[in-house]
């Protein structure tokens, strides 16, 4: 039997933690990453340790930031609105937000969102910050926008019904038929939220 | 407009070059290295290394094998049948073949196939090295275990014209239904195949 050679199993390994990367992919990439010049494969290392080195979350918002700097540039912007406040469940979800090139506010990132099956509570994500920034004054409307899921929709019932009381104006992103979408291929339950989400025409 | 800051960009770029790997991928995959622990990034970084300095070709076979060996564990292995030579173009598919627990007999890994569309002539691939083991004398029988694609077909019908005046018997592995698979769901050209190929029963 030919088993895989030592330096190359432990690579497969180390590919195979990452997410959504099964045996196969880890062997595949693997093998690509034994064909590239010695310079390429040190480049990838450095750039590994690199950007965890460099990589902060900013302490206001949560969202990616260079070690070193107060803040993460969009917190550092003057002119977005400081008042207004979108709250995420992760950061690819600001680059997601970002992209409309439309929302002029702040966000607040809480990196998860509340899984009882994932043994993550409330506590477990960053939902105090939220309040202390609300408490800090300042922020006049908190836009909910945790993805519309199981877990998402209770992330952003659960932080509604707490920070409702601090006197901010909690709103919640539209669900509805997406751009391009087809009502024949439409899901009953989104369709019904489409309906009562009408607005005046 | 909030961008992805310089050293998370470059990871992401890194991981973009993987094969299979499109740029959601990279970014999901740059945000989890993120989140791993300094240790962590650090072994993946040492592995890359390790495996790009220690994982060298077999100069028999083509097969992987640690630097500093004479030769790869397969060709090494002196219960081997060394008279038999089974042709495939990649290290994978040694692997998958070493599976089946049941070959005996050696291997010779081209890296690659003919396919003029890529440029990629005989002399690109390690034909003249399967040319130069059988000239050396020891071996009977060339088994052509390409995949039986377009590209694959045509290199075994390519290596197969140019050693059979060397007197050896040469021999493609068999195309038919696989084990588990269904009739009336098999593809007419392997259908067609499977019929050619029966044996007594």
């Amino acid at each position: 039997m030919s088993q895989i050679i030592e330096p190359v199993m432990r690579l497969i390994n180390q590919f195979s933690k990452l997410p959504g990367i099964g045996y196969k992919t880890a062997q595949r990439l693997a093998f690509f990453v034994i064909n590239l010049s010695d310079e390429e494969v040190e480049a990838f290392a450095k750039d590994l340790f690199y950007a965890k080195k460099k990589a902060v979350y900013c302490p206001v918002c949560g969202n990616l930031m260079q070690k070193g700097d107060s803040a993460c540039a969009v917190c550092c912007d003057s002119t977005r609105d400081a008042a207004c406040v979108c709250v995420v469940s992760d950061i690819k979800d600001v680059l997601a937000i970002e992209k409309t090139r439309e929302y002029k506010g702040i966000y607040h990132v809480l990196h998860g969102v509340i899984s009882p099956m994932d043994g993550i509570g409330p506590d477990d994500i960053n939902i105090t910050g939220l309040i202390d920034r609300i408490a800090q004054g300042g922020i006049s409307e908190i836009i909910l926008a945790t993805n519309p899921d199981v877990q998402g929709t209770a992330t952003a019932a659960y932080i509604a019904k707490t920070i409702r009381p601090l006197g901010v104006r909690v709103t919640r992103i539209a669900h509805g038929v997406p751009i391009g979408g087809d009502l024949e291929y439409t899901d009953e339950v989104t369709l019904m939220r489409a309906i009562e989400g009408r607005t005046e025409y």
